[in-house]
């Protein structure tokens, strides 16, 4: 039977949800302990690949597993298996054919940033610090000419394989929760490698004034990556729910 | 002439603020970076030591610099030669006599605890993890015992080399700020050894049911280190204020 399940994990010591050569993957710490749970080799298909760094509290992955346990028991089994830095919140029961890479309806990130004269260490583990003093303002005008379906090449990382850069985004809000501690959340059907961290990029220059609000149109129109502001690094990112469901508001 | 300086620090890799044979120090760390910054070794004096991975927003240190420069440069400068794990927020002159140790009237903490059914990895880098379903009422009684000057002995860590143990706390306050995350706030002139995280490992014990809010008395009274709950581990203490001056409110 197939099991999906939820996991919120701290990406510092990760090179990234999916395995690879050069070190500790989530991907490869569920496996474990899903091997242990189950006593034989489990494989864990993941909804997308997250970037080394990069945290998330709401990632989907799927597995199939030889014998039920009932759902509500698998994160605290899980979880007594794992390192303290993934943890399972939710799992449950899904058809066959579910897939957790193609069976979902995107994504939401929240990338996060604060800004002032100092950092402060205990932020900046979630969050990139800008010692600009940000024009939110500008930046949720800025924000508004995202939503919708557009070709987002200059919002691509170069070196990108993808073979269209057409992706639908849902929403991209810029919210002050507190006197210079900013979100930026964006969700979308789709991503560009890189896309979220480059969108954010772009708008903490807007916030800078290096970029007019007004811009942005046209630098979506110049499929023209030079055009669009800098990636910003990993840690401010946040992958905080997969959709299982089509959200209600889509552009 | 003698600085003061507010320093916020992430304690996960740091042995406490004060120096120790055996690891990183936060004193050392910032006594590398003023010794940079003033081309003269500089001796930082700390406002009391802080236990190993406990963490701080507000601890306050002096030391004697031997030119000046502008307050406000001074976070700057000096934060540009510190780790990323360590920041100056503030800085000031003071007089002569002021010392970080023996010129404040008390600090204040909070102790973060959140609990429910699954741990999270993005909380427990500065929070306590509690399975067991907290009574936040109960605890919330429990804690008003506390203020005032009280023989806190039974609330000591064994091996405390303190004279005596009465201490004046101005207020314990037990707040859930969303459903399941509570942050504890003592404030207090004078701390024993581990006193913060044993007071909170009681009230954890009362939401826990183990404890009864109304025996809060006569624990105190028993000076019984064994009649109070368990130390808590220290990623959830921060440091958040040391008071300049009077308190407001003092019991």
């Amino acid at each position: 039977m197939r099991l999906a399940i939820i996991t919120e994990y701290d990406g510092t010591g990760f090179v990234g949800f999916q395995s690879q050569t050069n070190g500790r993957a989530v991907a490869d710490v569920l496996a474990k302990a899903a091997g242990e749970l189950y006593k034989q080799e489990i494989k864990i298909t993941g909804c997308s690949r997250t970037d080394a760094g990069v945290h998330a509290r709401g990632h989907l992955s799927h597995m199939d597993v030889p014998f039920e346990i009932p759902e509500d028991k698998i994160p605290l089994a899980m979880n007594a298996l794992l390192p303290e830095d993934v943890s399972v919140v939710r799992a449950f029961y899904v058809d066959d054919d579910f897939s957790a890479r193609f069976s979902n309806h995107g994504k939401r990130y929240i990338y996060r940033v604060y800004y002032g004269r100092v950092r402060h260490p205990i932020y900046s583990r979630y969050a990139y610090f800008d010692s600009y003093d940000l024009d939110v303002d500008k930046m949720k005008k800025a924000a508004a000419f995202f939503a919708g379906e557009h070709d987002f090449e200059a919002f691509c990382a170069a070196g990108s394989t993808a073979e269209n850069f057409i992706r639908r985004l849902y929403s991209v809000r810029v919210t002050e929760h507190m006197p210079g501690y900013l979100e930026i959340e964006v969700s979308g059907e789709a991503f560009l490698y890189n896309m979220v961290r480059i969108i954010a990029g772009t708008l903490v220059e807007v916030g800078e004034g290096k970029i007019l609000p007004d811009d942005i149109p046209s630098i979506i129109d110049s499929r023209d990556r030079k055009r669009a502001g800098r990636t910003l690094p990993p840690q401010g990112l946040t992958l905080e729910e997969v959709f299982l469901q089509k959200p209600f508001t889509v552009c």
